[in-house]
């Protein structure tokens, strides 16, 4: 399946209008190339109807969320559903404060958008409302762990049938569910959390693969989670002992502008529940 | 020629005042102080004319343009122009929405920029109003290639009498002119494409040189072009198996820093036309 | 003193909510990760009092300051305030433009931050109302050297005590005073100043510092100034020559990532008068 996921996106060349967060919107645009996916970004409620319909997939992230940025999200999203464009919410910092708690829950109530990609915290405070997020970390109480991974796995599937969305959490373990398949993938690595922008990464990234295979969704974001993960595994094995957090960062790029189908089968750990 | 260019820029440290995207903003500042120039950003309107008064030159790019950015573009660009600073356009998605097209256009009309530089698409966008922009790439349809590059320079050259502007159009092959005098620009790799933001930094850098040698645009930005593209073979030339695109960024900028006017006209193929 | 500090900082990992510009903000970003705290960015004026009151600290930073942010600052900082959070103010551009020169001076007045930091003439243009800023850089004539560092303490520990402020001044050499200790701190390497944001990394990982140290802000403040000099030079000393700007960006924070108290405790060099 991951092999199909890849190569669709890669023929493709998925155009992803992008409104996000200005803290790693570069290494978002960037990840995106390197994944054979082209960004665009544009926030001006006046500008994004356009740009939207050129696009393939919308990506929306609230990571710094105002006025306009949201204005633009609903103008984007209501465009982008009406053409059937693939869209994809990442809650940034949903459960820290009520603005982004509502924000997100407006999108999703109004929107509709295909994939909610999240920290556990993120998630949980917009699913059953009480997600401890720390700023914009998933609270260590919140974990998913292999104590709790059903229990995990049953309240993302009562809120993916609510939502009717594909529901991924991310994390030390990472959960994918459309309500009936779901996936449980263990690549990545710890260091992966002392960069700034992972999750805005990966969900650009599912934006892309969702867009491009957008007849199996649920498979193409798991795809591009074994992906993001694998990345920064190989990311990690390639660290000398004096690397740090930058290095990092611009490591798992590059592994994912090289990264191969083949490369991606073989490193893939996933299960499906 | 390219000598006396590079010189006069690392001799005066342009102040360069941006009003430019929030993608790739930082590396349009690390790079023009790699290339010898000192970055300013500013777009909020009440503060630019005091800004741009310090400045050296004006750097519009309209690449997350936004009401008040554009606002700050018209009020900034007033200012620059009656002061006699150097003003150029980058006009980032021109053709892919009328926001773009009508704000590009309005800036041109209004603030008459001293250098028009964008991709193919956009310029044709402005020039004739055929451009086929993909978000904020050059469609592969109106490419610069040996077979069209008479007829491009002719549509350049009309823009740049209508518009009193150097136009620069960069791809495969770059072209720079002012109606009388064209430079034919091969310099550069094709993995430049694989990163966001070579053309926002390559427009920082003309930006710089033509601030800097005001008497003499059209060769200051052709030695920009120069420089950007030999950067960009270094680069490349520097990369190692495992590398991709993030470290690519990171090599271009290095190679403009550790540039010579030595290593720089030597490496520059350029034919005047 | 140092390693009290630094280790306090590790073992609290401070959230530091940032309203700074978006030329250094992933850098800013990455840079708090590596010290040991925890970056979350929030500058939407219905947000910000949610986010700082889960923060332990608040980084104010006017680099590209908007009406919008400027409300956002007051906000937070008012409610920081309220509820005893260490507050930093770094302002960029201060003396190059009334509008930063008023922002400035107004939160100063209103918000009293706990810290200012900020280069030469940014601090004199506040302090005194001559400093030469160019663009966000300090105007050569206005640089603190041997021969007038006891002049440049002096008016420092009048503008503290006028602000109850611990006030931080870097460049060649940097000192910090809070009226009564001074610390004169010689770490760091020329080449840092070829970086756009190494000050606005030096605020963030300072109010991480102090956040973390809020019973000894100005060891804290003159631990941060050590700590990012001391990187600035383990970076530089492994530059190869082809290596650039860039690069030296990726090894600083790095150098920030790898840090070890007993490393700073000896690279340190500071005196206290």
């Amino acid at each position: 399946m991951l092999t199909k996921c890849f190569e669709n996106t890669k023929k493709s060349t998925p155009l992803v209008h992008c409104i996000t967060n200005y803290v790693t919107v570069n290494d978002v645009a960037n990840i995106l190339i390197a994944g054979g996916a082209s960004p665009v970004m544009s926030d001006e409620p006046k500008d994004v109807e356009d740009i939207v319909s050129l696009a393939n997939g919308l990506y929306l992230n609230i990571g710094t969320l105002n006025s306009m940025s949201i204005e633009a999200m609903h103008v984007a999203g209501k465009k982008a559903k009406s053409l059937g464009k693939t869209i994809l919410l990442d809650p940034v910092g949903a459960g820290a404060s009520p603005l982004r708690t509502e924000t997100a829950l407006k999108i999703i109530d109004e929107i509709k958008p295909n994939i909610i990609r999240g920290n556990i915290s993120e998630i949980k405070a917009l699913a059953v409302g009480t997600g401890k997020t720390k700023g914009v970390d998933a609270d260590i109480s919140d974990a998913v762990c292999d104590e709790n991974i059903e229990n995990t796995i049953d309240f993302m599937k009562d809120f993916s049938c609510k939502t009717n969305s594909v529901i991924a959490v991310t994390g030390k373990i990472d959960l994918v569910t459309d309500g009936n398949t779901s996936y449980v993938i263990r690549n990545g690595v710890e260091e992966m959390s002392k960069i700034t922008g992972t999750g805005c990464m990966l969900s650009a990234i599912a934006t892309a693969y969702a867009s491009a295979n957008s007849d199996n969704i649920t498979e193409a974001v798991a795809t591009s989670v074994c992906l993001m993960g694998l990345a920064g595994e190989i990311a990690a094995s390639k660290m000398a002992y004096d690397d740090g957090n930058a290095t990092l960062r611009n490591k798992i790029i590059d592994a994912v502008y090289n990264m191969t189908s083949d490369v991606l089968s073989k490193g893939a750990k996933y299960e499906i529940r």
